[in-house]
């Protein structure tokens, strides 16, 4: 048996896991969730470091989800399998900067809201619905200070172009970010990530309220009217002794999406727990989940 | 590299594994086995655990299994990926009792009996396929002294009604469980779960020899023969030193399944590991296996 | 978080990772491979090793990909999930030799020749294309003083029969490996493993060159031209402090297929690291990649 412990120096490869189990509700069946019902996840978090002689960090991290199920290319679904969250990322990184390959994350995306409820219900989702939406593989991230910029693509012959940049400026007790992106995923084609996507993101801790807001708008070129929209959402949470109070909002000039507004309370057990719930309306469907939350 | 050994305290993420090899022998091919043919398996249990600031005993843990294959819900079958044996299993536990969601057993199932074999070649199939048939996934477990009782249920809007219930009473070297289910699986189906399900295991150590009996009877309300029926069974364990010897026996009134038995014999090397054989007749068909089993 | 460093005693789960990162080309996309295009790998290897009281050494090993891709019986393809390299293997040693059942590789392939690239172009391919090809799940390797001798097989009643039989002799700084395969893997067919195939392998270190060469021939029972046909190949690799230059060349006597030859180059970074470069022709194509490779 493998035991360890918080405690030891020279990692070479570290696990931690994450878990929850809960409550989850909705008036319409979610996709990749049992709503109306028991959930539980299980996550094993796998993340290796070092360090070459002449000082650069290296590492690598993938996620091992114990109750995944997946759909494969021809939509007949499978149970029983082990999946990731994501196919994990590798980098390098030194006083040039630091390079990652991988599920890197697109260089756009510099913010987010925050969701309500154990395991969220959702509230975020329209907001963060343009940026980030081109999954990038390669990402180079070159810190000064209090600014960090980065760059992403996807370098691919099978994919068409496509390019992310951004920007931000972390403050003392807040920050500011920029994100642009152009995807072109293929000729013609108008998934939801093609067009031009221009994000604004800003948040802070002002009087013990933690405030995070972001604002996209995506020029689409094929001008498809499900692309061509602004989003924007905004999200406060207040945390008294063990008790957090969060309340989120998304919005869209989408003519046909309708906005979405939750409030949660979580309350910090402690040793790495804690129990939360949440409420809300997600284009105009109510939804709510309670459950724990455990760090391991 | 990461290696553990077996005396650290203060566990968070703990990992045992286990792994077996040997031959295998039947008539007729089973699902999910090669017989007649070599076999292995190699098991990594991954468990998390953790304490709230007010004494919550929490945790989760799931297995990863090295060599699996998959049938996915078109009949498709696929290798090569890493599979688990089960969704795994969250749980919280205080003063109040246990609360476990995810693959959790059914609450009906206090019991079983003992197969033989370094494997297992199904003797106690029979005996064990009437109970724990309802995919329990939220289970609650309050334990007073000698008593345990468990009540468990399947939470999901996709499913239909179920409910299973068990108590088990642990004496000085013996136990009296009983357990009983009620599972609707959908609405006029027949699936092995459908029907009310009584069951009632005892089993305990005299003079040396450990005994194991289970007997369930399933009601199904839709009368189908191959549900409506009695099954039981009993195995019977002596260890001389290192060697234990092992007999079984499954049975049912289900007019055309016949009765199972057999007998296996394992040798403790010592260390984790042990060397085991099996053989016997299951539904008139001959059965032997013969391998080692290690656990680390 | 469990962390583990290198220098604990009495192992008995242990995990090692690598992972690279980097830019494969080709002329065409080859299987599996994203060519042209940015390429990620982490493996976390699983091996867990015991000891009986009588001195007995057993084991088991697998691996754990992140990034995988599979394709079902179907053809269709599946993404997210965690997929082996190979069900791993179980084994146990003693002075009788070594059992070991699983993904054990085929007795015939004593030897090998080195690939050139960060992740490998495929030099080697066409040279080891004939031995090893028999999918054995069991093997028994015995090692007197320098030589070692294994003969593997797949008992499987769903197969028909095949034997592979190798021997390895290890010098000071040399070695010399004979290997010999039968496999009729079913009645009639001609898969690539078909037939008798006969390999020798000679390596070893002089005057700071690793020297590694190999020669297979099969005889196809069918005299399938595909089949029926020798190939070789040789590589060779010098190191000057950091820096590792390789060549390396594949052939055959096979009509229509052309030689593969390639040279790279690898510098040691330290603490695990290296960055690496290849290109080459593989059967008349370019084909070239760059990037690093990390040891956890």
């Amino acid at each position: 048996m493998l035991i360890g412990t918080a405690g030891f120096a020279a990692a070479e490869v570290a696990m931690s896991g994450s878990a929850s189990m809960g409550y989850k509700n909705a008036e319409t069946a979610l996709a990749n969730d049992q709503e109306g019902s028991i959930n539980h996840s299980i996550t094993l978090s796998v993340s290796m470091s070092g360090e070459s002689d002449a000082g650069l960090s290296f590492g690598a991290s993938f996620d091992i989800l114990a109750n995944g199920s997946l759909t494969d290319s021809d939509g007949d679904t499978l149970s029983g399998v082990l999946t990731n969250d994501g196919p994990g990322s590798v980098f390098i990184s030194g006083a040039f900067g630091k390079l990652a390959m991988g599920d890197v994350g697109d260089a756009d995306a510099q913010g987010g809201i925050s969701d309500v409820g154990y395991d969220g219900i959702g509230i975020d989702d329209l907001a963060e619905s343009l940026d980030g939406a081109g999954s990038s593989t390669v990402r180079y991230t070159y810190s000064a200070g209090a600014i960090s910029a980065s760059v992403s693509t996807a370098l691919s012959a099978a994919n068409a172009s496509q390019a992310a940049f951004g920007v931000k400026y972390t403050g003392e007790g807040f920050y500011v970010g920029v994100g642009y992106a152009d995807n072109n995923p293929t000729a013609g084609a108008t998934t939801p990530g093609e067009g031009q996507t221009t994000s604004v993101y800003v948040g802070g801790t002002f009087s013990g309220v933690t405030v995070d807001a972001m604002w996209s708008s995506r020029n689409s070129e094929t001008n498809v009217a499900a692309d061509d929209r602004e989003v924007y959402g905004l999200s406060a949470s207040y945390t008294m002794d063990a008790i957090t109070l969060t309340a989120a909002f998304s919005n869209t000039d989408h003519p046909t999406t309708k906005s979405s507004s939750g409030v949660g309370v979580s309350y910090d057990l402690g040793g790495g727990a804690s129990v939360a719930a949440g409420f809300g309306s997600v284009n105009g469907e109510s939804r709510s989940d309670i459950g724990v939350n455990f760090k391991f």
